[in-house]
């Protein structure tokens, strides 16, 4: 004991010349924050076994150069801590109990030894181009203005701000039909898709229709939320929504459909008009419910956006957006447009008051739409967007021709048709090339009857600025015939 | 026909002059927008009802002086959106389908004729005290110093500058035993608490023992992730965690215990010592888990914060922290320190990426860690929190001197012991009074066998500080005896 004690000693002396001040707040604070933390790590180290009695807290604080009474406090917090125990009449000693088994070691994620060098993977815009010193000039505006009670816990839709602000963008860039009151924020789009698949099975639904590409993660949250997913029909007009009224077996009693009618993600194609127009016939007919995933609406090139499919029925249309492809992922800030009918649900799944998403980016959003900077950053990603398309399509037809990019009207992403047969060689060759692509068999449904093609999802949006020439040098070179 | 389509005319016109610019890409593009806009209004709102054929685009150009282009183009978006329908050889009109149903009005949340003046609600620090100039200095740099890939989706565990800061931080401040990568940053504490829901429920519990007095907003949120609240006893000691042992027969079976050690919510005690040491050996004989919220662990007034209970039993304990209270609770950011085998669980359920947590506040708040503002935010709010608490006793003792301010060592509120039976008339007085305070049978487990006690919970941290002393007053005036 006279041992472990003598050890424990040197520790405390170099414990307190390395940390004299603490962060506490009285005289002697900090002596006795070192004490207290030198003698936990002894117990927790196992340097002072259990059973073990502490010098009296005379003879410690003489030992130690320090107020007695800085001692007895410091036994009395780690008593309290449950460290130590006092007994009457036998001093201190360390408590009876196991010394915890060590944890352990860290979580590591095991990397490839050749990370990919040119990203292309579709879903992010170009991070580089976050419009970071406008964001902050909108955020010091936003946090100066705020009143104090935007700080606390507030309304589950989110702050009334930007639900105001988005309600006007929306309606002026989106044709969305709506008003502040019937707007959720979320943290993006996957928060407002979870919150409505509760609420749809919640309201009695077991299954859900969706194209037959898309993302697995969606799939599997709908699915984590009691929801069976059917995919619809492809054809070359785009997903075939008549399938929702033709009797399919699979389809009978199914009520609602997620589709991204501006951009199919990740084929491309906008929703035929005349499919637009059936599928909110069929929502009416059926008391049937569409959820419009807008994630890129705003990037369209070749002529004007396409409104939303909201605008056609706000009572049977919910509107997802999103400003992850906007601006940037890490905010994560989405909006739902609800129908008045669905509002009161998802405020009750989002919480009585708001739990999830933070004030300050809300607030920051609200001044960034309000100040024109959010048309103007839009703007400016578009023409950028357009021309990294426009190389695209120009360097393919002069080292690729046999590859035709598809769905190019709009969007971060582009479709590249491949000879039938090669996909799974092309993404193989992109790998040993240290290019990050997908093959489109990737986002295929896995119930998806829909002819298989083979193809690359190109997310032209990604890399940024200076890694885009790189990235599409390596990209023609995977996809050009040999030799060529 | 004629009259509507000169209905139109006008609304055109009109259109076309208040917003020439539109937020289009090209030339003519307000203009194509402001049209676009105008039909889609006027067939929205009824004026150009189904089957109406549509001037030649030639015509309507002449007749509003514009590009015969930009008519045509503006049709063919409004095609495109399901609005109007082209036939070969029979013009365009617009679409047959029902006008939509005018939307129900927007929600009104009913208020209350006469809103409390003063605020006593205790769960609020003051959030006049948020530091926002130095928060938006740290938001300066930390957004000024971000890597582009931080604004992308991110690791589940939340931002590697935040964790690291924080497993610092709680080591110093709290005694928490970890490292970054057990820490997993979640949307304030409810959110950490779903995802320790959703996780034990997975793994098979069906039920999780608490304490008697806590938020009926946690025990609703275990409830519907399917674990059924059962509440231990309260003695003068705090919570009697020795039931977990006692072959209750509602506990038996139960191996998960949510408490808050350093400072019972809203009933104040820290937990005993010896109930500390026997609850970690309880979860370490049984394969049990205590989840430890320590909401306020930092506001301690008349000696040392207690350490984190986690520090007994980094593997068998939870630790929950929020900036809730030491900064803003509209933050939405809060920690989980994980032992190593749930680690994984707990990402699982956040998703494969972080779909939650925005990572400005993340990226800020660690910032503000590694500065020290934290450190000094904190130290000042204890300074302002205690001086609040004094004055409350001393004016209880000169006013009310029958009422016992109890739970005080720590945190942003008081328990007012009041006279046997009169807690319900004294909560009246304060509404009477428009004094915004709880009883304490609001706070009381609906299973909860422990014996009733009338009191007022006081959250003295809530009033801005030019609304304490008015508030504090009101308090004094509503507790005292009538006459005195």
């Amino acid at each position: 004991m006279a041992k472990s004690w003598a050890a424990l000693g040197v520790d405390l002396h170099l414990h307190l010349r390395l940390d004299p001040t603490g962060i506490g707040t009285g005289t002697g604070t900090g002596v006795r924050r070192g004490l207290t933390d030198a003698i936990r790590e002894a117990v927790r180290g196992g340097r002072l076994t259990p059973g073990t009695r502490l010098p009296s807290s005379r003879s410690l604080a003489a030992d130690l150069g320090i107020a007695r009474n800085t001692v007895a406090d410091a036994y009395a917090d780690l008593v309290a801590e449950g460290w130590l125990t006092a007994r009457q009449g036998s001093g201190t000693s360390v408590a009876e109990r196991p010394v915890p088994r060590p944890s352990a070691g860290p979580t590591r994620h095991p990397r490839s030894p050749f990370p990919p060098v040119h990203d292309l993977i579709p879903g992010s815009p170009d991070l580089s181009f976050f419009p970071r010193a406008a964001w902050l000039k909108a955020s010091r505006r936003a946090l100066t203005n705020a009143p104090n009670d935007a700080l606390g816990y507030s309304d589950p839709r989110g702050r009334v701000e930007l639900r105001t602000a988005l309600a006007g963008y929306l309606a002026r860039a989106r044709g969305v039909h709506t008003d502040p009151d019937r707007i959720v924020i979320c943290s993006g789009f996957v928060h407002g898709l979870m919150l409505l698949g509760g609420v749809l099975h919640a309201r009695g639904l077991t299954s859900l229709a969706l194209e037959s590409y898309g993302l697995d993660a969606h799939w599997r949250l709908l699915e984590r939320a009691g929801l069976r997913t059917v995919p619809l029909g492809l054809d070359e007009l785009g997903t075939r929504t008549e399938e929702l009224t033709g009797g399919e077996a699979d389809l009978a009693g199914v009520r609602t459909v997620l589709l991204t009618p501006a951009h199919q993600f990740p084929i491309g194609k906008s929703l035929h008009p005349d499919r637009r127009a059936a599928v909110v016939d069929w929502a009416r007919r059926g008391d049937g419910l569409i959820l419009e995933d807008d994630y890129d609406g705003e990037f369209r090139y070749d002529r004007q956006a396409v409104g939303a499919l909201q605008g056609l029925d706000p009572d049977r249309v919910v509107y997802l957006g999103t400003a992850s492809k906007s601006l940037a992922p890490g905010l994560r800030l989405g909006w739902l447009v609800l129908p008045p009918s669905l509002v009161g649900e998802v405020v009750a799944a989002k919480g009585r008051i708001d739990w999830s998403c933070g004030v300050f980016d809300q607030l920051t959003l609200a001044e960034f739409i309000d100040s024109g900077a959010y048309d103007r950053q839009v703007r400016a990603a578009r023409l950028r967007y357009r021309r990294r398309r426009d190389a695209l399509v120009a360097a393919l037809a002069a080292r690729a021709p046999q590859v035709q990019a598809t769905g190019i009207a709009a969007g971060l992403h582009a479709v590249l048709q491949l000879p039938p047969g090669t996909e799974e060689s092309v993404v193989r060759e992109a790998v040993r090339r240290r290019l990050a692509v997908h093959g489109l068999d990737l986002y295929r449904h896995p119930d998806s009857t829909a002819e298989r093609t083979d193809a690359l999802v190109v997310g032209y949006g990604t890399p940024p600025d200076h890694g885009w020439a790189g990235a599409l040098e390596e990209l023609c070179a995977t996809v050009a015939p040999a030799g060529s």
